[in-house]
């Protein structure tokens, strides 16, 4: 094993550490508990979003917190969930009186361990459950679907709501709604090597890639031989639009998430192959993004992402927004 | 090879369509000869600043076309210099009358065809080379210093006193200034793999590191165990330090540079342990910026940049820019 790192046992204090002092502008980063919140306290009485997750996925989720999206985040070690302790810190660090939106990944332990926080918590609260990876029904850390790279647009929706003086129940709602509008699928070539395993979380043949793989390099659909871009490309479309159902002439948001250890090149490349793969069920490209968002460590892999917008969606999505990972408008 | 790729030859054109398609609203493709522009033409009279290199460092020089930075950018097949026929047709496309600025890395292909280019070119023109890798003096495609991960920042201080009215003598005496306050040095673990090849450009054991390397996983000043993060900001900080000469109490930028297959997690922890050392001499760090900007494919490592702030830098570091990769501000 070989990463840019001291001792095994530091490696998400000092990181957390690095992120904090490269962007103090944004984001403050409080340690024992862990969590991440803006610098600026937001204005009373809004919504404060909290997500949080195992680390390893970043820039996800402390990569999005600041102006426009969440208000605080909890990382927990490398792909293991955060505890209700850091949630609740969390909570009572960013409160402005309006109450507490969850946006939890759905796997298991984040599940239970938000659900904890929420009972134990001493405010009014509400949970946004994101599960749009349409790989696998049940998987290794997952009953029903995994939430995967979707999640950050779900954030992005919710987090422009809020700053707009939406509700509590009024970002819920929007959240399981941009949930529905968002389905994922993903591939990866190699694995990704957590430092206190020190080998590798998988084996996987030098010419073979995992169909559907789950951002902790957990099984998928399959194992086949490695394809080719254009075929890659039209395996994950053609599984997500069986699961949106986009009408004729929908617009969507078609977004391209690097896993960590492919190059931006075969990004674009892979943006050019969906698009020509969504050209044929006349479905029309209205925003993109493509880079590493929501990554499992140094996998060599990508996953497509696909939103259909709405009115709403696509409102929320061209708010300003100013976090260490996605900025515009300000 | 397993990568997210076509046929071999087409890998340089789906990735510049797929780039395209995704940054419509910022930037076009031309093909044949190959170069990006800026979707919207700049304002009569500014100095058009063009620069290229070698496809495989994305987001680097395509992903700084946009205000504030780049009018065009020119990419060679990977990890080859592109022609002066791409660089006279791009500049026939950007000029607004107030003359072509090359930014040109320094590489031997690059400084001959880019020189070419300027002779044959029949408008005013003049050329910024930047040299900021401190490893080593020669290297196999270079005489003299190389230019790496600095280039962006000369692009973003050059861009923003263009965009703001500078003359074409202006920008090149502000970019020659830029480029003396400015030094980096960069580590690697893995080689990467150039699709056309097929194979690791070099090879390396699982437990060493090249020190100094090239961005083109060229040979640096040595090799080595591969050492901790602490004792790699020392060496990198060190080594920059010592030709930067900053005085106590300078401020400067710090840059990170993820090289295209090491998790961010990794390079903010890189950046706390530059941090600790710049600490060691007294020198504040004004400006951050974390992440893969200069890459080399899927190559592990990465590379520190510092450059030395003064009000002139500061000043265009901190104006607005709306490009695929960097944006604030607007």
């Amino acid at each position: 094993m070989k990463k840019i790192i001291n001792d095994v046992e530091d490696v998400l204090t000092e990181s957390l550490n690095g992120f904090a002092l490269s962007h103090s502008d944004i984001l403050k980063v409080n340690l024992n508990p862990n969590f991440i919140t803006r610098a600026k306290k937001s204005k009373a009485g809004k919504v404060s979003l909290i997500s949080g997750g195992g680390s390893g996925h970043e820039p996800l989720h402390g990569g999005f917190v600041g102006f426009g999206m969440l208000d605080a985040a909890c990382p927990g070690q490398i792909f293991t969930s955060p505890t209700p302790d850091q949630m609740i810190a969390a909570s009572e660090a960013v409160d402005n009186g309006g109450g507490i939106l969850f946006i939890v990944k759905n796997y298991s332990g984040d599940l239970m361990n938000f659900e904890m926080a929420s009972e134990m918590l001493g405010m009014e609260n509400m949970t946004v459950l994101v599960n749009d990876d349409v790989a696998v029904e049940d998987s290794t850390y997952t009953t029903g679907r995994r939430g995967v790279a979707g999640t950050m647009i779900v954030e992005k929706v919710i987090g422009s709501a809020a700053e707009a003086g939406a509700s509590l129940a009024q970002c819920k709602e929007l959240g399981d709604h941009t949930n529905k509008m968002i389905a994922s699928m993903g591939i990866a070539f190699t694995s990704c090597t957590v430092p206190a395993a020190g080998k590798p979380t998988f084996e996987i043949a030098h010419d073979e890639m995992e169909i559907g793989v789950g951002i902790h390099g957990e099984p998928g659909r399959k194992r086949e031989k490695a394809k080719r871009a254009d075929e890659i490309a039209r395996d994950l479309v053609d599984t997500i639009l069986e699961d949106l159902k986009p009408d004729n002439n929908a617009e969507v948001l078609l977004h391209i998430n690097g896993f960590g250890g492919t190059p931006l090149m075969e990004l674009y490349l892979l943006f050019n192959s969906a698009a020509n793969e969504l050209e044929k069920y006349k479905v029309k490209i209205g925003r993109s993004l493509v880079g590493n968002y929501t990554t499992s460590l140094e996998m060599a892999g990508a996953s497509i992402t696909i939103c259909t917008l709405d009115d709403t969606i696509l409102k929320h999505w061209d708010s300003p927004v100013h976090t260490a990972a996605l900025r515009w408008g300000m």
